[in-house]
């Protein structure tokens, strides 16, 4: 009771181009923390404040983008619950046994009508947060180490048939629909942010015909201040910026988007506000979807449409 | 499922000793919107960025302190469900109709062995947070208007028998020790943070000898420049601070402690980190104490042991 | 001795195309204090922090600009001396009679190789900050009405010949060459940022064949969060923004750039570094000079080197 | 002319019993850059953004304490210029040979009414703030090493006779009284806040019996968050602090005061205004002190008016 069902997005899996190029991203200026590697060559991170095991794993590829992400439910038995709520809704699933992601359970996967690949876990080590469990300091060095998010946060994801997503993750996991925008025509939902917590978005989709895409992983700073400090440590280390630092109308987050090595855009943001699934979900009309996303410049950047891996 | 049974503390009922020197203080100092007063002469608050109809209820009484405090739960269903369990659990609850408190479904009513009262309830009207639900500004004019709170966010009580009380809102009300401090002995738990959802408190206790007491009624802000500035709108009103600004290392929150004009002491503060149902709970011993109340004094303030109403 | 000389940008006359549109947007949306208007119908204002009668007047005109920039000079005697040294280089004054602006004393005018009209005078009226003078507060509400610049702090200006422009503030007026950008020969200063105290910039010129251009007036901000907010305020009253926010490299300045309704291009900024008359100028190359406009995103905005008015 | 004369306290050198414990203290947790050792065993730093040799200069000594100060002015004329203006006035001063310093030239000492030493030197060689003088990045890694303030800022000195220093600061030395506090009499200066520039302070004194004592040397940092971060490091290495954090009425500054490992108390702090001299200087009355030192808790610390070194 309380948070129950779905907890948080607990992993991604990303494909880049070059491995080595990626890790150094990843580890030496986003500042995760590289927590091991497999014997398929997978690199797996965490965030410093996270205290799971890994929350991203990066695997070499020909092409960018992401292969599946995954939740972290409350237990075994809502795993197995899901497992039958899935099935009787007639989506199949596959089961990936313990181990197969590094410290990790069973994971049950099933493919959306949008083409992605989403996984349900109910266990991943706890490996901590680099401080003690009895009298811990607030921060350590790890919190200063490249950009250094708290948390992966989100992801946000393009594709086809979002209508019947969102069935799926309001109807049968649990989540509840924080923010949307409507198309031209006025009913169309377009795009949807959706939590299974008290987070404006656990979860995000963008109606695409391209199925499976990416349009960014996002991870959460602890201040309007380590934005602006992101932004610099995007500059110098020449990490192309797609938009920002700045603020969304949608979800009120304050942000910045840029790419990694490999094309796949991520998402350095902060703030926002508190939801509750008995909050009414606020509606964005399509003419106003450019304040949306750029609150200050009200624009409608084109690549934020346009560009997803 | 996801966020399920209690889902926050909907409300507090204090005791003022002049109801216009409150009033002027939680409208015009600390910032709140009044939003009803009712034929028993009770005003009703709400935080700026809150949806439903009120938070905070004042009540003119001999003496300072808390009435009770409300937690709004799911939906009907939780609430009866939750009736049954306390009945099981043979916690005596008492029904009070819908319309005692202003928008406000019926409360089911019980006390704790600590001796607070605490309510839970399904509905109470949603006024919304002054802003439209279609495109609307990240923020108003109410958020600048005095202190300015975005929600009111917990509140600590201190009473006897805290370890019953645990009891009640972890195996009864689905909460989990976010933190706790061990007293003198290495093993009695003597102050407990207790969350229902991804917050480092809905609410705490401390052991206390007297039983009903109220600590403080806590305020979130949306930075460390809030906290600032509601400090500086303190001294300007002349307003009593007991604590602060500074970082606590319990929960990391950013804080400063102060009294309402009856000696209700209230805490406005920001940050923190966003725990989650399968985190282990943090422990601080009591040799640690002052540095988990105030992080970089590492002081065992005297009043903040002893004070309370 | 000490801070002598040329003390700082006192004053800004700004053309406007129509007066009440643009003294709601001054007023009201960036939120300086109207403390006067003439006989010709000129429309003072000052920043709520400063305490001179004014920083800004608005002159109703056919086209936008600037009709004039005024330095606060130590006192009667350095005007006098002033106004001997720019008759000894040369240059051509004229002196305008105490009153001729509100509150305002004996002014020396010339005119900038720049086509730029500059001002030193000595004395202003001071009406104060809103705050007493024995035991004021931190702040008052005009620090949060509207957007609230601390204070008027420099104006860019685009014009030809800066080099020689460079020459008269630096031998005559005593000003210092804080950072510079050099143009694609590698040796011809393009652009200058030139202090006369510990700002960054009191003054900034960029070359540009056309005379007596306005690149921006610009106000400073007490802190990254306040430029944030800024930003939320020029969205809410739809006031048309060019770039930002972000970080310039260049000064290390966090800044947004907007338009005022009759097209003068504004800056909200905050931070920087405090330099002094013995630091080395920082030299920025053309290359470099997209980083050094908007570091985050390394990006040259067209707009910025072609739109002035 | 502008910035003429003295320009800014350029260093101080302070006494410390142990080396070793001050070395780390000051070069690991305070976070200051090492830039040398001379031949008598003092161990020289410099914040990180400060370009010139060093600021501050430790030496071990039997008691903790300054030992003298260092202004530096514009150049070898003003040196002389200043050192003639003394003897005129009647106090002797002494001439220290350049290179007694590491990278510093030639030093005239005098001695203030208060029983300070006080220097005024005119060059010592720059070693820049770690970053290239083209194209510079906003920030370093020093600037996250430790506390790593800014810049040393100001030092308060407390001795007697301060109403004859004020007349040396401001009638030889060109200095302006930002703020003061008037004694309980109503008319007596006790506390002053001298600016030699556009800081709210570059020396304060307060009246008191001993003569030549430190209160507190003062160091800038960035903003409010990182005096937040600047109190979690002293609190990590268990740095024993005497306020904060908090915001001075006086001044306006937001800060920490903390003890070196020698019981030098030293302040780390943000914020403030941007003061001029033709500012009339703001008055604080004896009773309203509280609030100038401690303005949200209005409270008159006992250990500031007492302990010093």
């Amino acid at each position: 009771m309380a948070l129950e069902g779905v907890m948080r997005p607990g992993h991604a899996q990303i494909r880049v181009l070059e491995l080595d190029a990626a890790v150094h991203f990843y580890r030496d200026v986003l500042g995760l923390v590289e927590t091991g590697r497999d014997a398929s060559g997978r690199v797996y991170f965490k965030c410093w404040d996270e205290r799971d095991h890994h929350s991203i794993v990066l695997r070499e590829a020909e092409s960018a983008g992401i292969d599946f992400l995954g939740f972290k439910v409350r237990d075994d038995a809502t795993l197995d619950r899901f497992e039958a709520k899935l099935a009787e809704a007639g989506i199949a699933t596959t089961s990936l046994p313990a181990g197969d992601l590094l410290e990790t359970g069973r994971r049950v996967r099933f493919t959306l009508p949008s083409g992605h690949e989403i996984e349900l876990y109910a266990t991943k080590t706890s490996v901590g947060n680099g401080m003690p469990m009895v009298n811990p300091a607030p921060w350590n060095e790890q919190s200063e180490t490249g950009i250094a998010p708290v948390r992966f946060d989100h992801a946000l994801l393009y594709g086809p048939n979002i209508a019947d997503v969102k069935r799926i993750f309001v109807d049968i996991l649990g989540f509840y629909l924080v923010e949307r925008v409507l198309g031209p025509d006025g009913e169309t939902e377009t795009a949807l942010w959706l939590s299974c917590g008290q987070k404006v978005h656990d979860i995000a989709f963008v109606e695409h015909p391209e199925p499976g895409k990416l349009h960014h992983c996002s991870f959460l700073m602890d201040s309007w201040e380590k934005v602006l400090r992101a932004g610099d440590i995007m500059s110098k280390n020449e990490i192309s910026v797609d938009i920002g630092p700045t603020r969304h109308g949608i979800t009120r987050g304050c942000t910045i988007y840029a790419w990694d090595p490999s094309g796949n855009r991520f998402e350095t943001f902060q703030g926002g506000y508190y939801p509750y699934p008995d909050y009414e979900t606020i509606t964005w009309t399509w003419d106003a979807f450019p304040q949306g996303l750029d609150y200050p410049q009200r624009k409608l950047h084109e690549s934020f449409l346009s560009i997803v891996t």
